[in-house]
C-alpha cells in the first residue's frame, strides 16, 4: 500500500487539490494498480475526516485528466495506461457550438442556399485573377490591416457613399464573408446574459453566434413581410435588447422581404427603444422581381443600423470576402476583435474582388444570376403548386434562394427526408432553422442552385413521397387509428 | 406636464421597466423640452413609492440608449434631438479586446517581427498563383470546408504524418493564419474564469484570445530556455489550468527556445497534471544556428499536444493561411466554431500556398530567408554589444525575428520611444507584451526585415539614445538628486 494521503488544513493549496495532487502521484506511480478501485467518496472523507465534497472535487479532476474513470453504482477506477491521458471528450463538453451537417449528397440538392453554383463566373474569376498578378503584389503579400485590403477598401467607401448607406460617422470594414462580420458582432454586442432578436426561423448561423457569445437568442415569428413587428414590440416592452438582427430581403430560410412601411417601422421601433439593427444583406442585389426597396442602413438617420454584405450568394462563395458598415465606433471594435481573431483577411481574394467590382464582370455575372434565379424561382413555385400534398403552404419569394414549405401537419420533414435521399433528392428540414418554434413540417427548398428542368423533377419525387405519406396519415386518422409517423 | 408615471407592481414587467418605457415616452414626445432635467432618483423614488434603485434602473438604460446623459453633481438631463439616438461607447464599454497601434512608420522599424519584409517571395508567389489559375477553378469558387481547401489538406497530412507529428487519433484543420488558430482554442478551451498560462512577456495576440474569452491569463517567467518550468509546476500546484501555451521555438519577444530537456519536462508535468498543451510553432523552421529540437507535438506520446503552424513568418505575412494538429475531438469542435466565425478559409489562397509547397518554391525561399536571418541576427547582437548602454542585458536568439533588451534599471523604453522616433528608428516598449510582471526598462527589436547596414545604423541610433538618458540618471543620482526619467 501507498504511504497514507496526507492533507495540510493551514496550506494555501484547497484541500480538494492537495488530495488531487496526492491521488494522482498514486496512480501514476501504480499504487491503485491497472483498472485498480478508489475508495468511495464516503469512506475516503471519513478516513480523512473531511467534506465528502472535498473528495469529490478531487475525484472529478482527476476524471478530468482521464486518469480515472467513473462506473455509476460501481465507484471510481484507474483507467488503463496507455489510454488518452487527457479525456478530451469530458473536457470539451458544452464547449460552444455544435456542427452542422445536412443533405448535399444527392443528386437533386434542394439543400444549399446559394444561387448557381452551375453559374460559378470561373472566366471572370480567372480573367480578373490575371490581371491582379500582373500588377503590385508586394502589396497582396504584405501585413495588411485588419480593416481590410486598403485599395479594396476605398473603393467600397465610394460605392456606399454614392449609394447613401455610408453617412457621416460612419466606418467600414473587410470581414472574411458575412459570417466573420456576424460572428465579431456577437463578440462585440451580444453580452453574456443580454439579448438578441432574430427572426424565428433564421439561418442557424446566425442564431449560433449570437448564442456562441453568450447571449439569449429570442426567436420572433417572420410572415411574408418579414419579422413580425407587433411581436418584437412586446419582445422590446418586456425585455431589454442588445440588439435585433434582420434579413429585410429574402430572408434565409423563409424568403420573405420586408416592404418599405415595415422597413420604417423597425427602426422606429428601434430607435424608441434605444436597440441596436444588425441588417444581414446578403441576398442584396439578387432580387428576380418586384420593385427593390432600400436598405435598412439607408432608411437609417439615427446610426442605428450596422449592415452586413459579402459576394458569396453571387456564387462566389469560395471567395470569403464581406463587408460591414456602421457607426465608427462599432467599426473601430470591430476591428480590434478582427484583429484577435484573425490579423485580417486575405489579400489575395480581396484584389481579385476589387477587379471584379471594377471591370464590371461582376455585374455582368449578376445579371446572369438573375436572368436564371427567376426562372428557377418559377420553376419551383409551380412545383410547390402541382407536387406538393393539398393543405401545404409555402412562401412566395421575389428573389434570393429559398422557398419555405410547410406541409400538413402531421407530416415530419426530418423523418421524410430519408425517403427523399434515398430518391436521389435532398433538402433541409425545417428544425434545423427552429429559434424557439419548432415546425416539424416544414421545410427549406433551396431553389437557387439548380436548372429547372432539375427543380421539376426533384419536386414531382418530393410531392410523390409527402402525398403518399399525407395519404396513409389520412387513411388511419380516418379509421381511427393513431397516426402512423413514417 | 406630462401625465403623471402610472406603475403596476402587479405586472410582470419589473417596475423599472414599465417606468422606463414611460419616461422613454415622454422624453420623445418632448415632455421634458430639449436638454430639459429629469427629477433626481431620489425625489422621483419619493414621489412614485419605489425604491431608488428602480429609479437609477430606468435611468441607466435611457442613458445607454442615448436618450439621456448623466452629469455627476447636477442631475440628469434629456439629450439634444439630432445627437446620436444610440450612445455607442457606452454600449460598446468593456466589450473585449482594445487595439493595438504601435510603431511602424519609423525609416528604420524594428517594431515589426516579420522575417524579411524586403524579402517577399514576389515571383515565386505569382508563378504558383499563375499555375493555379491555369488548372480547376470550380473546386476554388465552390463552398468548401470547415477544415479547409480539400488538396492543401492532404498535402499537409501527408507531411505531418511523415514528420511524425501526426498521430493515431489526430487530425488537421486549415485557419486563416495561426492567430485565427489560437482564437479557435480560446473559444474552445478557454473558458470563463478558467486559467490559461502562457509565458511572461509574450506576444499580445496569444494573451489577448485567452483573455478575450473569459480566461484568467497567467504568466510565467522566460529565460533563454523557455518557459521557467519551476514556476510553472508551483502554477500547477496552486491552480487547475485550462491549457498551457508556449512558444518552443524562438519565442515572441525574447528569441527564447526550448532544449529537448525542457520540451521532455514539460510533457512530463502537463502528464502528471492533465492540462492541454498548445504549441505556437509559427517560427519553425526559421533557426539560422544551433540543431533543429523536435517539436513539442513530435515528442508527446499522450495526445496532450495542439500544434499550431503557419507560412506568415516565411515572408506570406498577407496570406492567410496557418494549420493545427491535434487530437481529433479537439479539431472536431475547432471545425465547429470555424463554421461560425467564418464558414472556412478562403480557397484562392490555399491553393497557391499548396503550389508553393508542391513546387518547392517555398523551400528555396525558406533557404534564402535563412541566410538573410543569419546575417541580420549576427548585426543586431554586434549592435547590442558596441552600442546599448553598460548594465543593459539582452537574449541570444538562434532564429526567428526577435531579441529581447533590457535597459539598466531606470530607462524607461516606452518613454524613450519618442525620441527614437524622432530620429528615425522604432521599436516596441516591453509593456505591451507584458502579462503580469511590467518590464518598463525592457524592449523589443525585430531585426528580420532589416538588412545588416540598417540593423547597424539603427542600434547607432538607439543606443546613443539610451546611454545619454543613463548618463543623465546616473549624474542625478550621483548627485543625491531623484532621477529624472524623461
Amino acid at each position: 500500500m501507498a504511504p497514507p494521503v496526507r492533507l495540510d488544513p493551514k496550506s494555501e493549496v484547497p484541500l480538494y487539490r492537495q488530495l488531487h495532487a496526492q491521488l494522482r502521484e498514486r496512480i501514476l506511480s501504480g499504487a491503485f494498480g491497472r483498472g485498480g478501485k478508489l475508495p468511495t467518496t464516503r469512506e475516503l472523507a471519513g478516513r480523512l475526516g473531511v467534506n465528502r465534497a472535498t473528495v469529490a472535487a478531487a475525484y472529478a479532476l482527476l476524471e478530468q485528466e482521464g486518469l480515472i474513470r467513473g462506473h455509476v453504482g460501481r465507484g471510481s477506477f484507474v483507467r488503463t495506461p496507455g489510454e488518452a491521458s487527457l479525456d478530451w471528450e469530458a473536457r470539451l463538453r458544452g464547449a460552444g457550438v455544435e456542427a452542422r451537417g445536412w443533405g448535399g449528397g444527392a443528386r437533386i440538392n434542394f439543400a444549399s442556399a446559394r444561387p448557381g453554383e452551375d453559374l460559378l463566373p470561373v472566366e471572370e474569376f480567372r480573367a480578373c485573377a490575371r490581371e491582379v498578378l500582373r500588377g503590385d503584389l508586394e502589396r497582396i503579400l504584405r501585413l495588411g490591416s485588419p480593416y481590410g485590403y486598403g485599395p479594396l477598401r476605398e473603393w467600397l467607401l465610394e460605392r456606399s457613399r454614392a449609394e447613401g448607406t455610408l453617412r457621416d460617422g460612419d466606418d467600414l470594414i473587410i470581414t472574411s464573408g458575412c459570417q466573420q462580420a456576424l460572428d465579431l458582432l456577437g463578440r462585440t454586442l451580444a453580452r453574456p446574459g443580454g439579448t438578441v432578436a432574430v427572426e424565428d426561423p433564421v439561418y442557424p448561423g446566425l442564431r449560433d453566434v449570437f448564442a456562441g457569445a453568450g447571449a439569449r437568442v429570442a426567436g420572433v415569428a417572420v410572415s411574408a413581410d418579414g419579422m413580425d413587428l407587433e411581436a418584437l414590440e412586446r419582445l422590446i416592452e418586456r425585455e431589454e435588447l442588445a440588439a435585433v438582427a434582420v434579413t429585410p430581403d429574402f430572408q434565409n430560410p423563409t424568403g420573405a422581404a420586408m416592404p418599405l412601411a415595415a422597413r420604417q417601422h423597425l427602426l422606429r421601433l428601434a430607435r424608441a427603444a434605444g436597440v441596436a439593427v444588425i441588417e444581414n444583406d446578403i441576398y442584396h442585389g439578387l432580387r428576380y422581381e418586384g420593385a427593390e426597396q432600400p436598405s435598412l442602413k439607408r432608411l437609417d438617420e439615427h446610426r442605428l443600423v450596422i449592415q452586413v454584405r459579402s459576394v458569396s450568394k453571387l456564387a462566389l462563395p469560395g471567395l470569403r470576402v464581406g463587408w460591414l458598415t456602421g457607426p465608427r465606433e462599432v467599426v473601430r471594435r470591430l476591428a480590434d476583435w478582427k484583429q484577435t481573431a484573425d490579423l485580417h483577411s486575405d489579400h489575395l481574394s480581396q484584389a481579385v474582388l476589387l477587379r471584379l467590382f471594377e471591370s464590371g464582370r461582376l455585374e455582368t455575372h449578376r445579371r446572369r444570376l438573375i436572368d436564371a434565379g427567376r426562372r428557377r424561382l418559377q420553376a419551383v413555385l409551380e412545383g410547390c403548386a402541382k407536387h406538393l400534398p393539398e393543405g401545404s403552404r409555402y412562401t412566395r419569394p421575389q428573389g434570393g434562394a429559398n422557398v419555405w414549405v410547410r406541409l400538413p401537419e402531421g407530416l415530419d420533414s426530418e423523418r421524410l427526408l430519408a425517403r427523399a435521399e434515398a430518391a436521389g433528392v435532398s433538402y433541409l428540414p425545417g428544425r434545423l432553422f427552429a429559434v424557439q418554434r419548432v415546425e416539424a413540417s416544414a421545410l427549406r427548398l433551396s431553389f437557387a442552385g439548380l436548372d429547372p428542368a432539375l427543380i421539376e423533377e426533384g419536386m414531382q419525387v418530393l410531392g410523390r413521397i409527402f402525398r403518399r405519406e399525407w395519404q396513409k396519415i389520412r387513411t388511419s386518422a380516418e379509421a381511427g387509428l393513431a397516426p402512423a409517423i413514417v
